[in-house]
């Protein structure tokens, strides 16, 4: 049988993730491609572009996920999704979620280029606001397209500059005049990531292909201290309700409770100073906390050590801390992980299993269908970053296991977990 | 003879005080004016109209300052000014700058109104951007108008928009095209500049009218640390390069450091994080440090404090450290101190001497002049905070004093330190 991974091309997916890289390009090398800007605007109208010429066609919905469906023999069974994002942090890389969206769209034109057609139609899905540096939380199109939330829910948050995610998105889809929408929670027969690993182990270990096991838990928070403007020259450390210092002691303390286990990723990414004035005491701070641990009892107790240490640290000011995610670690469908190791095995590729560090997509399409995600390595595990970079064989590698992997979840060949 | 201060008009001074602070008013009962805004422009343009109504000519230079001029009898003489700035803070109250400006309009009608003619030119004066929070340093008119700085030094320097000083300078000069313009550095024969005191001590004491003896020393510092961008789920801490976390680090030792003494004013007032996202690892942080106290040995005590600690937090991180200012703490003429306490004792005022916490204009025009300053009540000694707030009659009782100094340095009468 004609294996699709044959027809895979390498130098074209290389090509195409540099060609959607110069949206939002910025001087550095990186990119700088905010959820629902111009900038992604414009790589959205590319995608939609090259979709069409190659025969797929699109689709979006409410919350602006964009869908380029490869028809399958038989309409009537739900989709199989491969993808991943195309928005990015603001000093980012051109890898991070573009690296599935392409891999994708290779593995269509390799299943096609092989003269196959598929059971289940095939979508390349690229969902809105992944990373959550422009809206916060993020996974916004993953939380609507599965039901974790509404558009009610999400319209109202606003950027740094005052604008709604709500209006943004209605900016976007005003664009998407000539791609029909698609109501969400459409069933999904399965769903497969592919993502640069954002982390050291697969580039150390000298093995391209990561079988992502799950998703460490995350918890995210919001804290806003409260203090009360005065003047820098004048008003005496007594009387001083310094919403900054507090906010220092915080921020001090919660980093040393995090230093055990070694492995705990505790970043406080934002912060928000009023007045941010040089001469006036800082009269409140917004800033925010991101904890993530493997195990989820180690998240939990820390969980309950930084709620103590913001009233310990607040001093003479107000402190509230608002908790605004807490996805619990997650192991991801055994016959997906399967299929993928299969896949990689068949084609020669060293592999290892992998657990991710980040969020994904993945994790709110594990809640509705089998979900999997492929890891390839990235130099010296650097990501959300302009330096992020990964080799054009390694991410060849990746689209071929894709490839392969998505021609058997569409035909149904050996994959029980694959729903009806 | 004719005492100009029985002509000083309380409520007309608080009823000028109130227009003037509904431009750029806040929802909170404060003012946001900052320097060389539309608010700012607007509020200029009100003085301007003021001014002419009362017959006064008005001035202004490049850098934007600007003098209303009652003229005397001898225009051959070097004029005697009286005055402060109209800029506020982002988050700032309606006294701090306002009151001396409008306190010197109602000196020069107190004067007019006692049918006096001086001897010398006065001129009320509004210095830009004495705040220093849009484009810092601060006190860049008197800056340039006695020649500390010049237009070529200060025209670079942008806000958090990007806009340069030079740019905003143009832009309001543009608006005053029916205004004058003179060079810098003219002679002065004095300077007076009533204030609010921004610290508790003349409410405290029950006294209406504080006799600044001087400004205490103030040394500002930028600090810059530089880490590495990463991604917060899956960098390791030990491979981090986390600028927030250095920063904390320092900001917290420096807290520490400056307890002692405890009459020390250490503010951290601005931190800027790059990129500011949530879930990345800080790249870089650049925050103020404003450190004063009236004892020079002790500003350079911490200052060498400062920089170790700066070098022994910085981490895995790159750490520099700017000092944009150091002014030493200084002394006013002790004639005008002498004549402000005269003219209060004559009037009944009680009075006392008081140290100035803050930075004012009047450093600068010490430097060129016999230069003092008047400081009345203000409550709790709130300032840079939209909740300032003076009672009137204080604020009266201060351009009493005003008028009967400016009227003796105007006419040279028993004023043996105003230059010729």
């Amino acid at each position: 049988m004609a294996r699709p991974s044959d027809h895979v091309d390498g130098a074209r997916l290389w090509r195409r993730l540099m060609d959607l890289s110069r949206f939002g390009a910025r001087a550095d090398g990186g990119v700088d491609r905010q959820t629902l800007t111009q900038a992604e605007i414009a790589a959205r109208a590319h995608l939609v572009a090259l979709g069409r010429s190659l025969g797929l066609d699109p689709y979006t919905d409410e919350g602006a996920n964009l869908f380029l469906r490869c028809p399958g023999r038989r309409p009537d069974l739900p989709a199989v999704l491969a993808g991943s994002h195309i928005d990015s942090q603001p000093m980012g890389g051109r890898f991070d979620g573009a690296f599935g969206v392409m891999a994708a769209f290779e593995a269509v034109e390799a299943i096609r280029a092989a003269g196959l057609v598929p059971e289940r139609a095939i979508e390349i899905v690229a969902f809105t606001n992944e990373e959550g540096c422009r809206f916060s939380p993020g996974m916004t199109g993953s939380d609507l397209f599965t039901g974790v939330r509404t558009l009610a829910e999400v319209a109202g948050i606003r950027d740094a500059a005052g604008i709604t995610q709500g209006d943004a998105l209605a900016a976007v889809l005003a664009s998407d005049r000539d791609v029909p929408q698609r109501p969400f929670r459409r069933p999904v027969a399965a769903f497969v990531e592919p993502h640069i690993e954002q982390g050291p182990i697969l580039e150390r270990d000298g093995i391209p292909i990561g079988v992502v096991t799950g998703i460490q838990g995350t918890r995210r928070y919001r804290v806003t201290v409260t203090g009360e403007a005065a003047h820098a020259g004048t008003a005496e450390r007594r009387e001083r309700r310094d919403a900054l210092m507090a906010a220092v002691r915080m921020i001090a303390a919660i980093d040393r409770a995090a230093a055990d286990p070694a492995d705990t990723k505790l970043t406080v990414g934002m912060i928000e100073v009023t007045p941010n004035a040089p001469s006036v005491v800082p009269a409140e701070v917004l800033f925010s906390i991101d904890l993530r641990h493997p195990d989820n009892a180690v998240v939990d107790r820390l969980d309950a050590e930084i709620r103590a240490i913001v009233e310990a640290e607040r001093g003479p000011c107000a402190a509230s801390l608002r908790q605004i995610q807490h996805n619990p670690s997650l192991t991801f469908s055994p016959d997906l992980r399967a299929a993928i190791a299969t896949a990689a095995g068949a084609l020669g590729l060293p592999h290892r299993d992998i657990l991710s560090a980040a969020g994904h997509d993945a994790r709110q399409l594990h809640a509705v269908c089998p979900t999997g995600m492929i890891f390839v390595p990235c130099r010296d595990g650097v990501s959300h970053n302009p330096a992020e970079w990964a080799e054009p064989d390694d991410l060849a590698a990746g689209a071929r296991v894709l490839a392969d992997v998505m021609w058997h979840l569409a035909t149904g060949d050996e994959v029980r977990a694959v729903a009806s």
